[in-house]
This record gives C-alpha cells, sequence and structure tokens, in this order.
C-alpha cells in the first residue's frame, strides 16, 4: 500500500514503482499498464494520482498512451539502441519455425501475424530483482537460510591460508578445472552409474555455463535443437540468442512426447537434445527407463547428441533415471552444479562427456573464459570428499519433503490444483486465472511469481505458475494469492 | 638431459616425453618430429633408442611416418572425432578471406591451395602446460612470486566471515557484477579519463570474457572483424570460432596501419576492430593520440564499435592514450582485468560500454553465465578502495623496469636486436632463426618460448619471439637461447 511521505507524493512514488519494474523487466516492452480506475483500486489512491504517475512515466520516455486501449511499455523503453532492428525478427522466426505444423519452407503459418515473443532474457533479470524481503514464491533456488551450513566456512579457510592463496590465485587454474575437485566429482557420478573419469570433466561457470559451452561447440548457427517444453526459459534464450533453431517437445510424466521427437528427426534432423530428466523444471516429472531407453534409441537411429541438464541432482535419489547412466556418456554429456545445493554465489558447475568431445568443449570453455577460479573450487572439492556435500543434501531433501507437504497443502486448501504430481523443488501448479496478469498484481504486494507462460519456447498465454515449495509453505501467501486470483477472476 | 632409470628406460622417456608434448599441443597436428639423426644429437641418446621410442609413439597412434619425409604428428592424434570434418577448412576460410589482396569474392588468391592453420586453440594450452621450473620466458603472466602481497590474504580474510558468505555464496550476486566493486572501477577509470558510471560497468569472468561477451553481442556469424597484426592468438581463435571474418590490420609503433583500415572499411564494411592501444602485445607499442583521433573518425565515418582491449593499463602511465578516453565510450566498449597484476586465478575483468550497449551486452553474459563469483569481486573491490592495489602496481612497475633493462642488455649480448622498442610487459626480439623450430629445441631444455607465429592471423614462419621482461633477466636462459639458435642457423 502507497503512504503519503513528507518527501514523496503518492504520484512520485506510483510513477517509481512502475518505472522500477519496467527497468527491471519485470513489465516488459509492449506490456500493457492496469487502466487507470483498476490501478486506482489496486493501489487504493485516486484516479488522479494514477493519470498524474502515469503522465509523468509518459514523459520520462517509458511507456506510450494508446487512443482508447491505455498505457503501454514502450519498445524503446530500455533498449532504445537495440540495433540491429531485425533481432528480435529473427528470433521470433528461430522458434516458431519449429512448430510441427510446419510448412513446406519451415515456418509455422500463424508465425507471420502474431506478435514478437517477449525478449526471453528479460525473464533472468526478475530472477535476481528483490522484490520485498518476503519468501519469494517465484525463486529458482533455497533461500539463503536453507543453505547456510559450518562446514562451508571452514571449507573456505582451508583454501583461504597464505599459502593456498598464493597457489590457487596467483596463477591460472588448470584448464579443465581443478583436478581434487574433478577427481571427487568423478566418485560422485560413479554413484549415480553415470561413470566418467578425471580427464572427462571439465569445470564451468556454473551449469549454465557448461550448457552455453555445449550449444557453441556442437552446433552452428541454423542448426535445430530440441528442447523440452514446458521447460527453462534461460535454454530457450540462449538457444535462440545463438542463432538455434528451437524445436519444443512436450514434456510428459514420464519423459519427452516421443513421437514429437520422431517426427522432428525426419524432418529437421536436429543436432542436439536438451533435457533435464530428473526433476524437470517447471514440473517436477522424473524420466521413466523405458522412455530414457527409447531415447537413446532415437538419438542412436537419428545421430543426435543429448545434453542432459542433472541440475536437480542433488535432491533426487542416486538411483533416479538418468541417460547419461544408460549410455555411459556415448553421445550424452552430463551437466550439474552446485547452485542449487550449496553456493549460488560460487557459480561452479560441471559436465562429464564423451572422451572424443573433451578436447573441442575445452577448447571452447579457454577461449571462452580461459580458467575457471581454482580458489571455490578446492573448497567446494573439500566439501565433497569430507561427505559434507552428501549429509547437507540428506538434510536439505528432508526438510524439503516437510516444506512441499505444507505447500501442497495449502495450495489446493486455496482452490489450486497441480499439473503435475509434487516432486522435487518445484510445483505446477494450475490457478483457474491468466499468470501473467496475476503476476503484475502480486507484485504490488511484494511477492514475484513464475507465471507458466515463461516456459514456453513461443510466450503464449497461460493459467499455470511454478512455486518454489521452500518459499510458499505459509499461509500468508496462499491468503494473498487468492484475494488477488479472485480479483482476477 | 634424459638418463636412464631403473624404472623407465630411454626410449620410454623420450616417448612419453613426446606423447606428453602432443598431448599438451606443444607439438601440434602435421608438426614434424626432428629427424632420427638429430634427435638423437639433441638428446644425447643413440640413434636406435630415438628410431624405437618413435616406433612406440606410432604404434600409440601419436605420430606417422611419411617415406623420405621423416615422422609427424597425426592430425587424428588428439581430435580423431573433431567432426565436422569441414571445420578446420572454415576456419581456414575465415582469416583467408580477410587479406587485402581479395579477389571479388572477397578471397585471397592463394588461400585454397595452402595448408589450414594449426588450430590456434592449440595455442592457449602451452599457456597452462608446466614444462619445468624454470621462469618461462613465453608466459603471459608475472610469476606468482610477483604477485605475492600481504594486502590479498587480508582481503580475503574480509570477504570470508561467516556473514560474508552467507552474503556473497548463498545467493546469486548481482547480474552485473558486484556494486562495491563496480563503484570502485568507476573512480578507477576516471583516473585514466574514462568516464563511466557503475551502471555502464559490467563485470565477467577475467578479460576474455568480456571479449567474448562483446562479440556475441556486436557480431553475427560471418561479420568482418578488424584484429591487430601481430596480436594476441587467442582473441583470432575466438573470432574464428564464432565464425566471423578477420581483417588482420598491421600494427605500426605509433597505432594501427590507418591506410590498411581505411581499405577493409571500403571493401568489407566492418562492425568491429579490437584493439591493444597500451603497451600492444607482443609488440609493447603504444598508440599516439594522432592515430587515436584518426582511428575514431574511421568508426566514425564507417559506423563500427571498437573494444579497446587494455589489459596491460596496470602498468602503463595514467596518461597513457586510451580511445575510451577521447571517444567518452561513445563506440567504444573499455575491457580491462586483473590476471596481470594481482590474481589470474581469480577470473576478474570488467567492460564499460556505451549506455545503449550495457543491456545487451548484460543479456550476453547472463545467457552465457549467469552470475560471476561475487566473493572474489568483493575481495578486489577491498583492494582498491584501501589503495592497495594502486602502490602494489607502482612496486611492480619499477621491479619490471629494472627487469626490462636486465632483459634487454642480455638479449642484445646474445646477438639479438628488438623489433620494437622494450616497454611494458613484452619485448618482441629478432632471433635470427625460425623460432617454431626454436621453440621445439628449447621445450628439451624446459623453456617454453612464444614463437612469433602465434600472434599471426595466418600462421606462417617467422624470426621473432615475443618474451616475458620478468621471466628472462638471467644469463641462464640466454646461454641456453644462444646454443640452440647457433644449431637451427
Amino acid at each position: 500500500m502507497l503512504m503519503k511521505t513528507a518527501s514523496q507524493s503518492l504520484t512520485e512514488q506510483l510513477c517509481a514503482r512502475f518505472a522500477e519494474r519496467i527497468r527491471s523487466r519485470l513489465l516488459g516492452p509492449g506490456a500493457r499498464l492496469p487502466s487507470v480506475r483498476l490501478c486506482a483500486e489496486q493501489q487504493g489512491v485516486s484516479v488522479s494520482t494514477v493519470v498524474a504517475a502515469y503522465d509523468q512515466l509518459q514523459a520520462q520516455g517509458l511507456v506510450v498512451a494508446r487512443k482508447n486501449r491505455g498505457f503501454f511499455v514502450r519498445d524503446a523503453a530500455l533498449n532504445m539502441a537495440l540495433a540491429p532492428a531485425n533481432k528480435a525478427l529473427q528470433a521470433t522466426k528461430n522458434i516458431a519455425s519449429a512448430a510441427l505444423d510446419a510448412g513446406p519452407d519451415g515456418l509455422a503459418p500463424w508465425m507471420s501475424t502474431r506478435q514478437a515473443p517477449v525478449g526471453a532474457t528479460t525473464l533472468i533479470r526478475g530472477m535476481f530483482h528483490k522484490v520485498s524481503n518476503k519468501p519469494q514464491p517465484g525463486m529458482g533456488v533455497f533461500p539463503p537460510d536453507w543453505l547456510e551450513t559450518s562446514f562451508m566456512p571452514a571449507a573456505v579457510r582451508k583454501v583461504t591460508s597464505v599459502s593456498a592463496l598464493r597457489e590457487f590465485s596467483l596463477q591460472y587454474g588448470e584448464p579443465m578445472g581443478d583436478s581434487g575437485l574433478r577427481r571427487a566429482l568423478s566418485q560422485k557420478l560413479s554413484a549415480l552409474n553415470v561413470h566418467a573419469v578425471p580427464e572427462q570433466i571439465i569445470t564451468t561457470v556454473g551449469a549454465t555455463h557448461a550448457l552455453d559451452i555445449i550449444s557453441r561447440t556442437l552446433l552452428r548457427p541454423g542448426d535445430c535443437v530440441m528442447v523440452e517444453e514446458p521447460g527453462w526459459a534461460v535454454e530457450f534464450a540462449r538457444l535462440d540468442a545463438l542463432g538455434m533453431r528451437i524445436l519444443p517437445v512436450p514434456r510428459r510424466a514420464d519423459g519427452p512426447d516421443l513421437e514429437v521427437m520422431a517426427q522432428y528427426c525426419e524432418i529437421h534432423s536436429p543436432k542436439l537434445f536438451v533435457s533435464v530428466s530428473v526433476f524437470h523444471n517447471p514440473t517436477g516429472y522424473c524420466l521413466t527407463p523405458g522412455s530414457a531407453h527409447r531415447v537413446l534409441q532415437l538419438a542412436n537411429q537419428h545421430n543426435f547428441h543429448i545434453a542432459e541438464d542433472d541440475t536437480y541432482s542433488h535432491l533426487a535419489p542416486e538411483h533416479a533415471t538418468r541417460l547419461c547412466a544408460l549410455d555411459g556418456l556415448q553421445r550424452t554429456i552430463y551437466v550439474s552444479g552446485f547452485a542449487k545445493i550449496l553456493a549460488p554465489g560460487w557459480r561452479i558447475g560441471f559436465m562429464a562427456a564423451p572422451p572424443d568431445l573433451v578436447e573441442r568443449l575445452l577448447d571452447t570453455k579457454l577461449l571462452a573464459t580461459l580458467t575457471t577460479p581454482a580458489l571455490l573450487e578446492k573448497a567446494l572439492a573439500w566439501c565433497i570428499d569430507q561427505g559434507q556435500l552428501r549429509r547437507h543434501a540428506e538434510r536439505i531433501r528432508t526438510r524439503l519433503d516437510a516444506a512441499r507437504a505444507r505447500s501442497v497443502r495449502l495450495a489446493l486448501a486455496h482452490g489450486c490444483t497441480f499439473a503435475a504430481e509434487p516432486a522435487g523443488l518445484f510445483g505446477w501448479v494450475e490457478t483457474g486465472v491468466d499468470t501473467d496478469t496475476l503476476a503484475q498484481r502480486m507484485l504490488d504486494e511484494g511477492y514475484l511469481i513464475a507465471p507458466g507462460a515463461l516456459f514456453h519456447a513461443v510466450r503464449k498465454p497461460s493459467t499455470l505458475m511454478r512455486i518454489n515449495f521452500a518459499t510458499t509453505q505459509e499461509a500468508a501467501f496462499w491468503k494473498v494469492f487468492a484475494r488477488l486470483r479472485d480479483g482476477v477472476k
């Protein structure tokens, strides 16, 4: 609720609130502001205050008024110089051309008339934008207090002695990454039945960097890539920025839709399939052994590689089905990281690759960033070697199970259903209303939610939202949610 | 010198030595091994030992014998699966098509017949390969003992308290990079007359990552990029891997060859010029104000951007001429890092960009790696804020001046001349013999040198070598150098 203060009028506060959202891209280019009347009602201010605030936003060049239609965020509000001007168009093409109902030119018939999708990079900004001190249901990671341990400071002390600093700071680290960490990862992987010697493992700046390196190494612009839908928006955006053609494969409870994949293979000869087998984001689905086997058969038959993003590995049992375990890292590349379990800020990820790809992937890593920070890799190796990380992950899993049970109960009690059986970190929740609209209302109350549209390669309205079970176990959020949802209906 | 031991015969040792060089790419695909007779002489072993060792290498699939020509490293020795097979060919095309004497199709007439250049990524591997405990003349950074300080451990202690770890490890850092560091960098830049607010500064995983982000943001595959020649091989290799067409601009004492640049602009409409203004690598040249002015005129006239790589900034006086200072960050992007002055292992670099490019560059950073490690950025900020880094840089400069004087004296005394007036970290030395051949001989004595061929966009024989003044100030190296050089003559 806005409150008049000595230093700032209500108009100024309202204007600043929208300006901040536009700058942080929580309101993307082309987004419509609430009508003056609705905004006044939502914010508890007079219509004239809203009119004055919208006028200020227009004067600042952030929004435009369209006759009889309302106020819209200017395309150029942030990116007046986003040349080349045809980039957005190209992005549209890459994504849209993937549709199965493609014509002979590979383009979907509905493509030419529809609007360009909201730039997907917009979505990432929200991840880093603190909208309030409340637990954030849209977050992709655990809240910091879940990750707090006594062993991490101990690990850091080990690697920051004067002599350790000399060794790990004053020269470049090893090209493949710290060899101690790679040995620890090799052991850790073998517990998952993924057998990789340290010489097959390359450390990276988070799992994101690993996926980027894989794309840059295996693909050339214009190549076709299969991705799961719903799926992780950053992956769509990265592939799009690299000029790849995205082929969205519907993700089912047991795995990717194999019929759709088979059709893509016949028509488009994709080079790569990017997949989250275990606790898929956003659904929480886990791949079944049968589905895994058939995916690998398809890969062999049509000669494509698979990047298996096992980001949620630490939250899953070791026996969960992973493509890399079945395939023995022949045409699969295993990717994971430690942002979800230990330290998002350390930015440590890694990949385990088929022996014949290691050199090429390493070349790409070196050209992109040279080495990665050895100091933090060494500290992580210590956490793994001491068994601390394993025990920590067990504690987190127990805590998450309890949180999930509470969150699910509350969600159901507030009229939601689950589009997928609740599991892992995320819930995929049916709200019954447009979640893009709901997301804007929730922001006014200090909650950032993840609307379903974010998880589609081509953005379209959705009534789903992804929740983080760790941050939705309190009734306070669900009360606000239910009130605002009923207002949208 | 090889010495027979209980566990390993001379043959095994010799075989292992060559195998290691091939694996670390110090002997690249297609390279010729010394003749059996010469090798026996160089290594002080019998001809039959060499024959046996070469046979073993052949049995391991690392080399092939060609009748009457000798032994060559197999193209497939390391990269049997370097599919797509036409990648090397494509690389050749990209680089070669840049020649000024290009025909109407943009390809140089001599291109189709010449050999593919040695994969440039090979060069980077050498940087990380420890060939002995001796000071390495080919190194690109200071030896660790030069970088040792008491303030770095203090800085690290500041950021590794339990509460600091919680803040900087347990959540993603800020998208643009730590705001404290960006404030410190903004101040630091203003002393160089480069005026950038913290909101124009983005931190990266070393300067390499910044240059990568710039290329990915401003260029599309097939675009033309001007680079200085001689220049930094990693930059050539990265642009090539991204599918760009490289236009090499001769670097003169006062700056890039403006006539060549003007011709490129007319013919190829390049989108970007990548340049090291201050203490250019490998020559040590510094840009003059007049040349800077004309480069910027050309950029305005032909509408290209400039990435100014100021990696050696800390070794130069503040008043050195920088394009970004003249241009006011309009079409220039400033890039630098801290690998040369503080901590290669921390992998901290940054760029300061024109306001209208910041959002696009940030998008690329987030898609490639998400954020960068806040912990180390915070420690660096402390080093800058306390004035420690500035004082450390002054000490390093004084020490480097003395080392350079000694190194130059020794080089001249051993019959070398300097192709460029000695300045900064590197000397560009005329040896009078082929430095690729010399480099292989020097390896036998435990020295890794940087042959001139490495610094050319299209690899060709060179009698130049780059030396690091910090590691060539002892007579021991020059004695070995002179002896082996005289053997090559």
